[in-house]
């Protein structure tokens, strides 16, 4: 893992660029993280729009966590902003894009292809990204996983046993061998879920709720479209992860 | 409206007992409560099962409610506790437990005689008693309901504008009648529902928080039966209530 740049912002929070192999990443770390106090960790997941677009949004996500005393590092998807070009799933969203306008039903013929790619990628580069990120001696445990993809973090809850705790923004675009996998999940969940969230059908999401395996799961749903999360939910994940990873 | 016992608890809260007509009920003040600085109050409703019985759990919430600044009060349903009986409804009641124990399907032949009466009576006591409270002069506003019977907590919501927001316990007991009457409510609300509550209905409880009229409403769900509302749950209705009662 090298830090290709690195600046104090004004709240003491330490944000470090890094790169490791293909993979571009940020890390936050609090003023108060040190070899003699490390910090768990929030690994902050982004939907596949660029992490540079991203940025404010996971800034401000990651200094929240840092006030809380956690370190949070995101990375960027594989094909997404300045990574390579993945055509099969360029494809993939040309299709779904074309489908949604044409008002019709976005079947698993279309979902699978776009998302069982992503997953099967950027899985192992997460668990790559976070063998390097617990090796620095500032950060320590537990470790939480938050948004972006939803069926990114369900693999990972699955497959990954260091991920304590997880946040996820509830997607009906989960290919069903995904909601499969939900029922293995059995660590603590705290799922968002936009009511009138124009891009995920309602009906979808609240059955992927419930077929989580985890006995402590939690449903936070707020009224408004995908982008309107209220600060409230906000506050209520980082009340999630304070409960879990102190 | 008469108070009939007093007590300090050992964290400064004042509880004291009162009567009001034929109504009973308790309200509890932080000590920081005076007419110079009076305090916001939040309605604990309670279910039919009485007062003396509920009474820990009711305390417990108001306690929480006093360290956040808050005064909180309850009052005995009409027919409960130490009330006179109320033929009719208990006739409703004992027709609930044959159903339910019957396997039967429970229509608006047997919610209706149940609930309406109930919130026909309960709704102007609260009325009634939230007039004493407020002249009080240690108790100011804006005032919040909590919990209790949901039918009599929206049928508040939409006839006594002095309620500013509202916690409720998603119910599937509800009658149609109220159902129509929560497209009308418009005030913040933040809904409770067990995930597993054997006593409701899951689908009804999600179709009644769909129906709420409220911009700004928020589902928090949970694993777990009726009584198993975790910690968590109960931070994050006061958490409501401090957002939107200060």
């Amino acid at each position: 893992m090298q830090f290709t740049a690195e600046q104090r912002l004004d709240d003491g929070v330490l944000e470090r660029e890094f790169v490791l192999g293909e993979i571009p990443g940020v890390l936050w770390t609090p003023a108060s993280a040190s070899a003699a106090t490390p910090v768990p960790l929030i690994l902050l997941g982004i939907p596949p729009l660029g992490l540079r677009r991203m940025y404010p949004r996971l800034a401000a996500r990651a200094r929240h966590a840092a006030a809380d005393g956690f370190a949070a590092a995101t990375i960027e998807l594989p094909g997404s902003g300045d990574r390579p070009r993945w055509p099969a799933v360029e494809q993939a969203r040309a299709d779904l894009r074309r489908a949604m306008e044409a008002g019709e039903p976005v079947g698993d013929e279309i979902i699978d292809p776009l998302v069982l790619p992503l997953v099967e990628k950027a899985v192992p580069e997460w668990q790559t990204v976070l063998d390097a990120l617990l090796s620095l001696p500032e950060i320590g445990g537990p470790v939480g996983y938050s948004g972006g993809v939803i069926s990114i973090g369900i693999r990972l809850a699955v497959v990954e046993p260091r991920i304590a705790a997880a946040a996820l923004f509830a997607g009906s675009l989960v290919p069903a061998a995904i909601v499969e996998e939900a029922r293995r999940v059995t660590i603590p969940l705290h799922v968002l879920l936009q009511w009138d969230d124009e891009g995920n059908d309602r009906q979808a999401a609240l059955d992927l709720f419930d077929a989580f395996g985890s006995k402590e799961k939690t449903l936070n749903a707020n009224m408004g479209g995908h982008t309107g999360v209220p600060q409230s939910a906000g506050d209520a994940a980082a009340g999630f992860f304070a409960r879990h990873l102190r």
